[in-house]
């Protein structure tokens, strides 16, 4: 575990975690316009990586998003992510599966949707939910979500293997900021249909899930797919930190890149060089 | 063929088409700064609709996007799009068919794009390059793209009979503003590696592509999915014209939409109070 700043929450090492001594309200020591005002520059960098990982073409970008309800899943999506250009990137949404998807391994519906090379895909929610919800909800026998663990590090081991930066991020919230959230959300009308019972009753199992998270967190960081631990009570705070942390992974890969699509700069110049001589030669041969 | 402002680009019903007829650099007597403002406004509305179209469910929206090279397509949808939650969005890039898609009838990898209900895709380039570049360069045989017409017309109507919102743009450049927006490439030392020798050979079939548009707009402008002819020449006006049609569009069903996502929040607070109750109940048994 590293110790400064944004890498103090990067789990990259396998160990004991408790989530209790990571605290959600955490801004360390950043003022809220001092994180707006970053953001806006970090969106831009992405804006301007995300269009060299698209021209290189030579690796895809994966964010997996989780954490519980209210926790800001989608509120990272539509901030973070507004300043990279919609054709270059794609967001799924995965729900209890289908019934096709329940026809395969867990790992397929995700497989189906990870990000061709030049692409980034963002999955809000993904195959944890395959050892969180399925374990404390006990949709599956415990032998079952117990092997799950080292399946999802081979399939990320691959993926990472094959040219994919794999970021993931846990959305951390306290129990208080979420009854908060879900009782704001009650006072506001225009969200009412977003409104349901299970928000609730899901509370119920609060602890387990927590429990839960530790486990991935403790079982599923490898140095190929860290886990980041995001302190989501303050909105600013989380938005800053998601995009900080994409913006600093992808930088090292910016020299790469540029270096690929400045070769390739090169021969398109030569290509149109050679194509405008051929045409003047036409010219003037027709002119003769 | 409607008469005033934005409507007089509307193509409803099937005629003879003279894209000659279309001034390329119009911008109906706005000016710049206005259509950014208006823009801005436009971007948040949309956000806004975007929202009751992915709460109500009921029905999806499809954007086509068609235009020659350089015309703006990936700028339209950067701009215009910026404003819509990524979620709830995704963009289709369709290039020269791949070996599967090329062993399915020419619809197949475009119906297989199609948004779910509540959701919103953008198609960068479609099906209808299979009676632009197919025909323009003979790709099959006359008799095969001739037919397509009255396919994508049948497609189109099923798509829109089960609540498909289609919106179908063409972005209207010269061929003059064209060769600027190569050369403006060739001088920008970042955008070096978007440059291709068939850019420029391409321009050398422009007239039989813009009878082949006139053709498309002729026959598939239809009342449940009309063309809508973008002036283009102008970026500013581009974005302003494509996003007001949008906007439009989905302001026919506001209405409805609110509706129904009244009605859902109404059932979901009644079962909130209903578990409360309930809840409350159940504190009461256990104190006794």
């Amino acid at each position: 575990m590293k110790e400064q700043g944004l890498s103090s929450r990067i789990i990259e090492t396998p160990g004991p975690i408790s989530l209790a001594a990571y605290d959600p309200d955490d801004t360390a020591g950043m003022s809220h316009q001092a994180a707006e005002q970053e953001l806006a520059r970090l969106q831009e960098r992405m804006g301007t990586l995300q269009e060299l990982l698209f021209g290189a073409g030579e690796h895809s970008v994966l964010i997996v998003l989780q954490g519980m309800d209210t926790s800001g899943k989608d509120g990272a999506i539509k901030h973070v992510m507004s300043g990279i250009n919609p054709s270059g990137c794609r967001v799924w949404t995965f729900k209890a599966p289908t019934e096709e998807e329940a026809a395969h391994d867990f790992l397929w519906r995700v497989h189906m949707k990870t990000p061709p090379y030049g692409m980034v895909a963002i999955l809000n929610r993904s195959h944890y939910e395959d050892v969180l919800v399925a374990r404390v909800r006990r949709l599956v026998p415990r032998t079952v979500w117990e092997a799950r663990y080292d399946q999802i590090n081979a399939f990320e081991r691959m993926l990472t293997e094959n040219k994919t930066i794999l970021l993931k991020f846990f959305l951390h919230i306290s129990k208080d900021e979420q009854k908060q959230r879900l009782l704001a959300r009650e006072q506001d009308p225009a969200k009412g249909w977003k409104l349901s019972v299970s928000d609730w009753e899901d509370r119920e199992y609060w602890d387990a899930y927590q429990q839960a998270y530790e486990d991935v967190l403790r079982r599923c960081s490898t140095q190929w797919a860290p886990w980041y631990i995001v302190p989501a009570n303050k909105k600013w705070y989380r938005n800053f930190f998601v995009a900080r942390a994409i913006v600093e992974r992808l930088e090292q890969y910016e020299r790469d890149w540029t270096k690929t699509l400045d070769k390739r700069s090169k021969q398109e110049r030569a290509a149109l060089r050679d194509y405008r001589k051929q045409m003047d030669g036409q010219t003037t041969t027709s002119q003769k």
